[in-house]
């Protein structure tokens, strides 16, 4: 870690610094130069908070963490990919799963129909919202705990594991069998129900920020593996930028990058990033051709009929067209798409 | 409500989609020109979700909604000015008050030595931080409850009303004492958090989230007050933008818009907008001038040992200082400080 | 086009309002609602400045041009494919060419070495920075015209058609024989110079602006068009965002977009927009699976020594691999590399 | 200026590395950490390009320069205020000064008859646009050399200095009896153009880009200085960001961040900033409270007739009743406006 002092410094409040840093039982390098001094800390800082100390410290201009501050979720101290396991299905390096389903859960009867025909499409998991975060109060909310119940009637007529998003804990025993929980967009620093996520036995598709960087995702993936859950799956879905032609913009070199710098599996959702139908199969190629371990694309069997977001679900036909160029990619790549 | 049909779309679906809207009960209006055809409603279009139909009509190009979607906040639907009385302190138009406290409570000493001096500054209202959203889950998180029992000695001691943030519903309890509960900029659109302190009968502070426009800020204000509880204010506190130099982008244009737009008092946090202390004074002084009802100003016995934001935080002889200097612009102002 | 007018305004200010309209030989339709009246423009209102109309007229709330304000760009009034010739090389739907060299031409060696190693890999045109724009005075601006000079020699021991940036038109007289006139981010809204390229019968390559919109990219070209010269490559090279773990955020939705609004060829440029060595491979594949018509990718036969951008180069024998693999995806879509 | 290396580097590559900054007459601190090793510079840096260096040597995980990379605007290297002399006008710490007039230059009466009426309020230079930089080439592009020669009659008739834009150096000797030369947003890294006013003597309204740091600002005013022309006035007028209820997003942190940085005078222009004419009144009044030097706002005769911008000027006898606001303001604030 390196503390870079203001110009003028006493070599006084030096030396107190220098001391308060030692105390803590850290080594120090200490170069002076014609305008001003730098303070390097030796030693594990992963519990330094690097802010904390530029704020804390007046004579400080800016400090800088060598080493990233996520630990447990970063690859320099795990090497090997994470697989995350969903009953028999592999999430992870070398695989590629394609989780689909309808934005909501309107009624038993739509969702079961989606997920035969996805399944037979070649998806691997089964996504719907029964718990929808809405911007107007007036818009409609999902079906809830019935929501729910219907996923589960087409997980068990289908045997495709569900996905699906989770708004607060207390919501949690209602995610009793759901298979992965879902942390949307507007929850990735909802602290507090990460680290509940974090205590539970589940895999926790987390998605990334509107407005959140690279390594603000990191920290709260940390968040859940500091309580001990390490079946995390990132989920890239475009960030908020001054361009208003897609809804969002799809971040795609965050991909490779969240691979480099982590271990954990890394999948995209095209159908929100972009809200618009004809970018879904290009965005869905990209996917794969820059690295990505799945993605989460939106379908309904009557798309101009669907309670939201109709305008980026694929119908049940293009996404089985769509289905059938990916494979044809997958096996390109090499990878496995059980 | 105004839509944009596609281009070469037949006769047939034009007719479908105008009786479907007619079927709920609004006239329409139809242009027809060289490219498109406009179809205009009439009526009630509160409960109307724009996108919903847009996304759910393969025909429709594009929608708008003429009039604005917030109903409850919107000041056409209630032209005279809120006024959120907390304790014998008004919050509101022709009004200003300045909260003050530390960022976050340390020790029952500070927060009562701080609440004693900030009063004696002229501060109306104490914020201190209990709980603490923390990027990273080993940075301090705050005394909790314990921080709450604090700010109520201080509360005790001086009289000044009690400002500091929930995290999550399930605290709610532990907030029975606490006279504004704060809404953090990372919660503004968690809405079961919303929904849940619309129904208690205390006035809520909402800080506009780092990257959520004002549109999204009134419709979270909407969700507080479609359950029931007016006492809303609303706070700029910085949205994120491509600028690294302060840390947030202090947005003095959303003052006099949210004023204009709704009927709720709006205040400013330059401490965590800027996170810089040399630029309070300067964004405080802009806050009066621009129409704010108020400033949310960070202080502290001891910036420099701050657990937490000591760079952004005053000592209390700047405090004081800067205090004397807004007093005299309040006057200036013709505004009541009391 | 549709105009909605604010609430309660006069007939006889609607009246003017039309009147001025239909003076300037458009057809309207009116349609009044409860609260607001639309006004709908009937006819070809392509030479209309929409934000004019709104912004002269105190009574227009707010208008909508349904048809897009490009013309000449448009694939609705082009709907073929237009394909860039550059010597026997064809830049368009169908093809795909890599550009690369160097981020600045260096010496004659140099771009020598580089022009046929990179030849030799695959590359069919050579990129390198004679003039560089460079945010500080004091950085190294190009070897200027003797930059184009060493270019030339490359091109003449290589066959590789050169591209290389224009500052200002000043400049044109230097770039006679430069088979590409590249047109650099910061000069997307250099209007006077996109006139005057737009003059000379040499293919353009225009940049996207680190902060334009889709929108504004086209209509860049169409001033460039309105000139005459309908030989333009546009380039997807990165926007500014919040993120900063990488240069900029590589827009690649903006290449399907781009394609459908318009008929001109689209590249990308990885090695700008990420700024970092290791994602140029990962975004190259991506922006050929999105359907990108090329890629610009800087090369350097010695990166650890480069004068600029060494960080972004790949060195030659990257380059080579990085184009074994990428022709292998370009005919498994069955795209043409000349 | 501090390099913190690549962790696992070669004592060796090290080596060359120090040895390779020695070389250039800088004294070196090294210190090696458990993970990394720190090479600290020391000396004067100013002519080194930090990225350059980052980017040339693999060794380096990054650099930071220490002391800002400008440095003729550097406020440390000037600690006085530059004061810009326009006849016998003063633009800079102290002083106050309003600049005004219409967007564009429509008639010789219309800006003979606004800078009558801007000049009894209270206005001290006239602005007016002859050349307009517009996003489609079918807009009004302003009168050109006309709009000039109609800005020098108004300044014949009033004794007011003019402001007004150049859009490219071949415009220069256009320029010749302009008082003050405006570089646009779109211009502020038009690098040939900064240079060409700094080589002429007379004062450079400098205007923020949309999407430029406050540093890239201050770099761009270097470009000017390095020519040799110190008469540089800075202008704030918003920058680009997700929210699209104003035009920008006035960023009014940048006025006490510019003037502390550097010397130079710095004003702003509410009126592009918001695009709203409602706005330009409390934005005002907010840019004299944080300590700007002066305004450019936006004026007309006849708004509703406007030929651009429209919605954003005032009309005359609302900029007369805001200039006697704001004169209360300037008296209260203790500042001079001559």
């Amino acid at each position: 870690m390196v503390f870079v002092l203001k110009q003028n410094v006493s070599q006084e409040k030096i030396s107190q610094f220098v001391q308060r840093i030692e105390a803590e039982g850290y080594s120090t390098f200490i170069s002076t130069g014609t305008e001003h001094t730098v303070v390097c800390l030796i030693g594990n800082t992963a519990k330094i908070d690097v802010d904390f100390i530029v704020q804390t410290n007046e004579i400080v201009e800016y400090g800088k963490r060598v080493t990233e501050p996520y630990k447990a979720v970063n690859r320099t101290v795990h090497p090997d990919d994470t697989l995350v396991k969903v009953g028999d299905i592999t999430i992870g390096e070398g695989f590629f799963q394609v989780i689909s389903g309808p934005c909501s859960v309107e009624s038993e009867e739509q969702v079961v129909q989606i997920a035969k025909s996805v399944k037979a499409s070649g998806a691997t998991l089964l996504r719907g919202g029964a718990f929808k975060p809405r911007t107007s109060p007036y818009a409609f909310q999902g079906l809830q705990d019935m929501g729910i119940k219907f996923l589960l009637s087409a997980k068990q007529e289908t045997g495709l594991p569900i996905v699906t998003e989770i708004m607060n804990q207390t919501q949690l025993p209602l995610f009793e069998e759901v298979d992965v929980i879902q942390i949307g967009a507007r929850n990735m620093q909802n602290f507090d129900l990460l680290r509940e996520v974090g205590r539970c036995k589940k895999p926790i598709l987390l998605k990334r920020g509107l407005c959140n960087t690279i390594e603000e995702f990191l920290m709260s993936a940390e968040y859940i593996m500091s309580e001990g859950n390490t079946q995390i799956i990132l989920c890239e879905r475009g960030i908020r930028t001054f361009e208003t032609m897609t809804r969002n913009t799809l971040d795609l070199s965050a991909v490779p990058l969240l691979k480099q710098k982590s271990h954990l599996p890394v999948i995209v959702d095209p159908s929100h990033a972009a809200g618009i139908r004809s970018l879904v199969a290009p965005l869905s190629k990209a996917a794969i051709a820059v690295g990505a371990d799945g993605l989460m694309i939106e379908t309904h069997n009557n798309p101009a009929e669907a309670l939201s977001d109709g305008a980026q679900s694929l119908d049940l036909p293009q996404f089985s067209a769509l289905m059938d160029d990916l494979k044809r990619r997958l096996s390109f790549e090499g990878k496995i798409n059980n």
